[in-house]
């Protein structure tokens, strides 16, 4: 048997790993969120050790997911296996360029995102359509900015990629901002919904902001700039958020089970009970 | 630091884009439905405007998540990031030839078809068991689909694949066929699903003929040709699907929202009260 | 137009179908679990036919998805497909070499351990929140397994991969020994659950132990022996363990329709009253 050929997966996972560790800034913004993730769960595993009702134990799941994903999708991203060189098309301020890239990035959102808007979704005690439209147009937000990020054919058709998923993200908006807080209220949780309504839509208008800004985009911004931005808004949008959510519902379980009706009520009503 | 090789997966997509624009006919395929997706989903946001209760709120977002995902596919297609080359294997017609295989077709339908069955089953007030079932054989037969576009290693196991994909096929069809019509006489909507069935069940079968008589399979019909097959079939199986369905649903919303007791029924019951 | 280069993802693919081939033991363990996973299938729809509640349905059909999904997968292992060689990074005990890698294994139990859980969850009755937690732990480890089995930049995080595959597979245990006992005793399924979950526990500690002695690990087993150990569990874990638990429902209907309350109680009971 003649010598086989690597797996095209492995050609850049070497090289991409060099190219990390030689730059301290853009490394030290992956392993930073790595010991921060951990100390999240290790924290949020503490914090939910007594929430007990179906509902607002939802809740902590979704919520733990957050830095567990966000754990694992950054140590995949420090060994290089969800990084990759791409060469920028013609047009694009880097044409020709080879611009290490940082897919995992969008492909781990595509898992911990929703599971930021299931958590605020129970919160706000919404309904199925309501939960499966935000759910799914966070998801197709997701995939279509990973595609934006990887079409090294035209730079155009990026930029196209960008306006499609932006839409999708301005349907999550619409939800959060117009939907749920009526929710809430009807809820009685308006108060905490409204601190953590204002920091995802705050915070998660920065992470188009980077991409466009950044080696994605016009390039102003550099790779290890770009990359610290995007870890400085995941610190505060997944564990910050993250903290305040769970604290709220370490404290106030009572209100939370008790709201717990609209979705999958009859369940989860059913299973309270029981318990 | 050596210069970097570029990830795999940029390796064919330029030459992809310029093999797919030199192809007219190919092109327009792509394009066409670019534009009538386009189309469809701002028509099915004016058509939605006025859908409220959560049962047909639900059908109403599964239905509009087709012509989303659908230009999200198109768009990937046509900037060559979801197109490749393969070699096909031995006994192939096209033995030893590189063939421009549109994979990302079969990686979206995956996302797609299971919106157009929730649709469809939500319509025929199915339950949860049923559902479910049509959901997971949908996504395999999609997913095998896709495992045997991309075999190269043996003309065989290409159409075991096939079969595979086939088998699946027939489990979502004995749903359509021989379950949900019973479920929809039942809540009253066996008029339009009759309809809505029939026209699923036909054009579902042209895709594996397609791919049959396609440059995957027997290779009677070149690339433009097969690809301007899907793109037919596409835009009655889900522009013309899902505007009948949404007219149906905007005009008898009441019938929807009475009907929906048997899939999560609790959750939306409830929801469909505290309205 | 010059000649276009292949897509990456068929340049090993028929070297790997060529190395499983010349190696009549490794080939042995894929196709095995092929002819047994098609008996089982059929046997399977065979002692379904007569189920009838939702309930038992569900349970049934996730049972049915295990071996539908593994001989999906062992044909994808089998063609070549989902098989690569990777360069194991320095500090590996074959550093430097090509080791065939059969990464679809680890892609595939994302989509076939979720059902095995499904169905477990649903004999033992549990809650939603539960189940949630169970699926997404068993999803996220099966994904981190899948990333310690391609890196191949770095032998050290390999196996942090691994440690965090098994904090994930930790998670499962807990549930599995510790919360669904509770659930089944209430539901009055504990002794066919008590017998599955200690099948279930036992041979799911053989996966990372073959993982961690074969060849992605300290490669004290080759390829072959390490591919019929999966091999081996896959034919009990799954096989044997859904015909265990669908001859249990077949004789025991009855109790499972009836304890059905927890678990989208609304809906299914609702729709079990229908029929």
């Amino acid at each position: 048997m003649s010598v086989p050929s690597t797996t095209p997966l492995q050609a850049s996972q070497s090289e991409a790993l060099d190219a990390i560790q030689a730059d301290v800034l853009f490394n030290a913004s992956l392993w930073v969120n790595i010991a921060l993730a951990g100390v999240a769960i290790l924290l949020f595993v503490y914090m939910g050790r007594a929430v007990e009702s179906p509902r607002a134990r939802l809740i902590w799941v979704a919520t733990l997911l957050v830095p567990l994903v966000s754990l694992s999708s950054y140590v995949g991203l420090a060994s290089g296996l969800t990084v990759g060189f791409l060469e920028m098309p013609a047009g694009h301020p880097l044409a020709g360029e080879l611009v290490l890239t940082p897919w995992g990035r969008y492909l781990t959102w595509t898992l911990s995102t929703p599971m930021i808007l299931l958590a605020l979704g129970l919160l706000a005690d919404t309904d199925l359509a309501t939960l499966f439209t935000v759910i799914t147009m966070d998801v197709a937000m997701c995939v279509t900015g990973l595609a934006a990020a990887l079409i090294t054919s035209s730079y155009a058709l990026r930029w196209v990629f960008f306006g499609i998923s932006s839409a999708f993200f301005l349907a999550v908006l619409y939800v959060l901002l117009v939907e749920w807080p009526d929710h809430a209220a009807a809820a009685g949780t308006n108060e905490i919904f409204g601190t953590l309504k204002l920091l995802t839509v705050v915070l998660w208008l920065g992470y188009p902001l980077f991409w466009a800004l950044g080696p994605s985009g016009i390039a102003v911004l550099g790779p290890a700039l770009t990359s610290w931005g995007y870890s400085a808004l995941d610190i505060v949008a997944k564990y910050v958020f993250a903290y305040l959510l769970l604290s709220w519902v370490a404290d106030n379980e009572g209100a939370v089970a008790n709201a717990g009706v609209r979705l999958g009520g009859g369940a989860e009503g059913t299973a309270a009970v029981d318990d």
